[in-house]
């Protein structure tokens, strides 16, 4: 816990209560303390070993799980989240740990090229030409609320980074500052065990705008990742390109992830969907980035069906403690807003309010006509938390005007028969061009942790749809390609060299070769 | 030539006369004519199978060769190239373009990749999910003046984006207009062989900027591409910025390649690295991106035989026509500028000017002190033309002084023998910071078209480092990957089908896999 700053203490969204501890706002002179030492660990960690990099994330893991029921707990108290969603993101964000340090170990992520010379070339010889990613250097990551664990101090953008060989400065999410400190010690230890330089892993505190505005313009930070608002995201994004050298955020900012609930479906299995959809509306009380905000449907027997079926779903649910009392009282206040919208109706809410607890809120979904969702811009906008409107197309022809109406999206789902998957081919396959995963018949919440997860979609879902923030294509945020041309295999870094020993794929004169 | 705005003509640079052909600044109309016919075409190209893509691409090659002799003629009244500069410029361009049909049709440049279910998982089941690479949409290329053939109409920007999947729609460089539009007919004639939708390729003219900047902003527009000036590059990429929709912009804006001359070498084999860097330095008026427009070397007897043999060799060239008579004024201005700072003075400078021709460049070699260098960010701005500077170091630390000064560069380039390798090992390696290639006794200019090139350095050498523009990895800068989550066989595109239908290289399962 840093000295001199503003103090501040965590507050427990389920009592409103202020917990234990106290943190220090970090001053400027502290950020630029740990960006400077960020910067003399970059050229030191660079050349960290494969095999080392990946003990030291095990070995954060392995901290992180000995620090047992304390994080959990601590977790809990300033979450709202339950035991069993934190034990399962605990396990998650040890995965993630564990995953990168096999990808870094295993090696052939830095994407080796040789082309060979040819000294006999007419008119000119051609040089010696191999190219590898190489880390770019500090990263700042802006720990997530939703994900105290797993996307925050010691989540997917710090094991990503560190796997890339990039050090990493955290700016804790004020939410969770005592999660977030057990965290950073379980880092801090694990760097200590394999004699790692100090600068390597940092962390800083504050409740206010302070210090991520200096994190952002330093001058030695040379990326920085975010999760949260879209007004968050957008407010780094512009200072990141209006630096003297412009860097980039990788900033993931909301979305409403469309799903499309064709007539056949709806008319074989309204029951199940309804029950499917009810969970996936309501998980972890809305708070995911991929929860499905806008379900759209074709007016049909079955489509009334189904209605009826997910407001019987949603009256049954109880209320969810939120994130932050901040966080709840703009969900009470956005969706009733959303309610207030010229043609918005109730198609089911809960009236289950627990009355022990603070910061709860109610599932509610809502519905619209086409018409009427077309020319409102408001209505296409994320409500953060368990709500989801239903758009209701009148004619078929809407439903591709729908879908290009829409922004960018982190997902976008189908749930259809075989009947619709013919009748609809153009509607669905035009759903890649708005989204950065499409889903078949499945929620688009839970976001598997896998080689061929893409979570990153059109602006503005994220800053860059280029790159993913989970998965193992994370780390390639953090690099970039460099060429070496005409160096001599001494002189060239072991993924480059001659008799490859590391023994990585690469890309030899056009053939693929682990030899 | 489109029809409507306001008429130019092209200059012969040698001459400063008027060539013949009239060219029409295209109209806003035109332009959003051009963007609703590109977008459009998105959605069908997109789906042309691998092969007819590759035969397309290979089909402009024929085009292009197939226009003959008034191809080179046109390129060389426009530019004042000479005639084997631009003859094997156009066996580039065809080059890249066989190249990127090669890549296509072998197309494992998707990089797919392929996690299958785990339907027992507890405690939950995991789905099948499915990555691959697809294209954005419609790319504004524009055309540099440096390459008429290879970075113009049908160069490398054209191609990778073709090869993408992404229709083109490119803003001719004014410069050579006629040379443009003989381009643009091959390009045209190749896709109506293949019955390619008209909009997979449009050209728009323009002497001024109204073009460029409603092509930029139009909301059809999904990628810009851009070689040039600093200005030029910064002011598209602000553009693409503040869209609603903010878009990549991949603008390479100048570099002054940084070479460091060690002692060892210098004293071993300064008459040859003089002949060489002399040639590389005036290499096509030394307008190329990849100039060497400074050297760095520490105070010896070396590099004082060093100076007067490339005095000796830079008085021996002759004067050579720039591409416009505004670009020679501009780098008789610059620098003659240079010579004005404190501290500078003449290495080299040639006096044979050609008084037969216009627009004609004379090049020049100065020198200055590494103290007078740190503290003038004048010295540290490219000159575009057959000019170097070189930085005379006192003491041996200042050599990491002067390479921690520079902004980011395309390449950096290390002339050094045995000793020099040894001692200076940290100095070298620190070149990675800072540019896209490292080479090693070699000359920067004449990139490579190949797998391993990177051509792309840290802000501001290009807007994105992370990308190159030489090379097959320029295909990646026109698209994003997106999942496929829990879709059945037959629904998926053929990269990503079970059976490999393309026999492309896959990550099936964290395995590399051809099968």
């Amino acid at each position: 816990m840093a000295a001199g700053g503003k103090a501040f203490k965590a507050i427990d969204p389920c009592s409103g209560a202020e917990l234990e501890g106290e943190f220090s706002a970090a001053g400027l002179n502290e950020v630029d303390a740990a960006l400077n030492l960020a910067e003399k660990a970059a050229a030191i960690y660079r050349y960290t070993d494969k095999k080392t990099k990946a003990a030291f994330l095990r070995s954060i893991a392995q901290e992180i799980l000995a620090i047992g029921d304390e994080l959990i707990e601590r977790a809990m108290s300033e979450s709202g989240l339950p035991l069993a969603r934190l034990q399962g993101e605990r396990g998650r964000t040890a995965a993630q740990l564990n995953m990168f340090a096999d990808l870094v170990e295993e090696g052939s992520w830095v994407e080796a090229v040789i082309d060979n010379a040819l000294p006999d070339r007419q008119p000119a010889a051609r040089a010696d030409i191999r190219k590898m990613h190489i880390p770019v250097g500090p990263v700042v990551v802006f720990g997530a609320s939703n994900f105290p664990l797993a996307f925050s101090v010691a989540g997917g953008d710090t094991a990503s980074a560190l796997a890339a060989g990039c050090p990493v400065v955290v700016k804790a999410h004020p939410a969770h500052p005592g999660t977030s400190a057990l965290a950073a010690e379980a880092i801090k230890k694990a760097a200590k065990k394999y004699d790692l330089p100090e600068g390597v892993f940092s962390i800083l505190y504050d409740d206010g705008y302070t210090v991520a505005e200096a994190l952002v313009k330093h001058p030695k930070t040379k990326i920085v990742t975010f999760t949260g608002s879209y007004k968050g995201g957008m407010s780094l994004l512009k200072m990141a390109q209006q630096r003297d050298e412009p860097i980039p955020v990788f900033a993931e900012m909301g979305s409403i992830n469309p799903v499309i609930l064709l007539p056949e479906a709806l008319e074989n299995r309204y029951a199940q969907i309804a029950e499917q959809y009810a969970a996936s509306i309501t998980l972890g009380g809305g708070q995911f980035c991929t929860n499905p905000g806008l379900l759209i449907a074709l007016k049909s027997a079955g489509l009334e069906k189904f209605k009826k079926a997910l407001n019987e779903a949603i009256e049954k649910l109880g209320s969810s403690t939120m994130l932050t009392p901040g966080i709840c009282k703009n969900y009470s206040q956005v969706s009733e807003e959303m309610l207030q919208e010229q043609g918005v109706s109730v198609i089911g809410r809960s009236g289950n309010l627990n009355k022990d607890k603070s910061s709860q809120a109610l599932p509610l979904v809502a519905e619209v006509s086409a018409s009427s969702f077309l020319v409102n811009a408001k209505l296409k906008q994320e409500v953060f938390g368990p709500y989801s409107l239903l758009v209701t197309a009148d004619y078929e022809l809407e439903l591709p005007q729908i879908v290009s109406a829409l922004h960018g999206q982190l997902t976008a789902s189908i749930v259809a028969d075989e009947s619709d998957l013919v009748k609809y081919k153009p509607l669905i396959q035009s759903l890649t061009g708005i989204a950065g995963r499409v889903i078949l018949n499945n929620v688009p919440t839970g976001v598997e942790v896998v080689q061929a997860m893409q979570h990153g979609g059109p602006f503005p879902a994220t800053s860059d749809s280029r790159f993913t923030s989970v998965g193992t294509g994370a780390i390639k945020r953090f690099v970039r390609p460099v060429s070496w041309q005409n160096w001599s295999n001494d002189l060239l870094p072991d993924e480059l060299k001659d008799d490859n020993p590391l023994e990585i794929w690469r890309l030899v004169n056009n053939k693929w070769s682990k030899a």
